[in-house]
């Protein structure tokens, strides 16, 4: 039961950016522009630093959510799960393992950043923008985490619900859909 | 020395903030709505949730920033110090010292927001878009301590520097001053 009073199908962070549209925007402009914006990071890849930095906060929306997104814009559901496991044992790019090390170090402190991380980044290939957006990603869901399960919002339990709001998350990415979410009344998935 | 080429004349923030604009507008509107935008806690307050999270994240550049917007809002300089000693023997009301808890909080984690916390602060008169501005002012400030320090920005030692950057802050608030800060080249005080 959310602390606050949230539309009852609008679970996790689905409910928060519908209660404050004014601050929701800003976060969707970040979200878009971080996570589907111009690049040299894939749409997949910056799903993954989404999905362990939330996996390692512990937030189960936001893991369930971005996982199934990653998925989708990987076309596989193996590179996500094994992420989460161990990044290195993952098959992902050495560059991309060494940003997943610094997104983990940024989940737990930004002063865990390593200058020994910072440089095998840089050795594996990573340029300036990349290490940029790559903490600022940690970051931003480091807020997200914090905003969906501090206010206790509701986390549904079946895999439907994440596997439908990961479709939504390629096709649509992260602005509002243009005519709200009232069409979700009627979707008995959670 | 950051990790990533700065502006010399931009330490903690203000460097990130043009290095790269399109992600920072987001940020900085999102900032602007949370903490200058109408609200029934005051600017002075809504600072002292910003203060009370940067200094348990240990982010010095932050801290000090908005422990002299606080100050500059709040017109003097004992309550801010008092806050991040203990909240709880701050001058401050019943209320903020609820609020102030549950940012403290989340500052932790967002599951660390307990039940017992949220009663007490509707308990001490805060509605709920009070707890819900609380909850996003405490995860925002988890974003931008790990952006500071994640990427090793430069942190000015001399205390004439945040009494500049919190006067600038009570003035102008958290938007893109129009003019930029090519002025600031020829500020020497860091």
């Amino acid at each position: 039961m959310p602390y606050i009073p949230l539309e009852d199908h609008l679970p996790g962070i689905t409910g928060l950016l519908e209660y404050r549209k004014d601050s929701a925007e800003p976060i969707r402009a970040l979200t878009q522009v971080l996570l589907r914006g111009p690049s040299s990071l894939t749409e997949g890849e910056r799903e993954l630093i989404a999905t362990i930095v939330s996996s390692r906060n512990g937030c189960r929306f936001c893991t369930s959510a971005h996982t199934a997104a990653a998925n989708e814009l990987l076309g596989e559901n193996n590179t996500s799960e094994k992420v989460k496991q161990d990044i290195s044992a993952a098959p992902i790019s050495e560059k991309m393992k060494a940003l997943l090390t610094i997104a983990a170090q940024v989940q737990q402190s930004g002063k865990n950043v390593t200058e020994d991380s910072i440089k095998n980044a840089k050795e594996e290939g990573a340029t300036d923008m990349e290490i940029h957006d790559t903490v600022l990603i940690a970051a931003l869901f480091c807020l997200y985490n914090r905003y969906v399960d501090g206010l206790a919002t509701v986390t549904p339990a079946k895999p439907e619900f994440y596997k439908g709001l990961g479709e939504r998350l390629k096709q649509f990415g992260y602005n509002r859909l243009p005519g709200g979410y009232d069409h979700l009344k009627t979707n008995t998935i959670q």
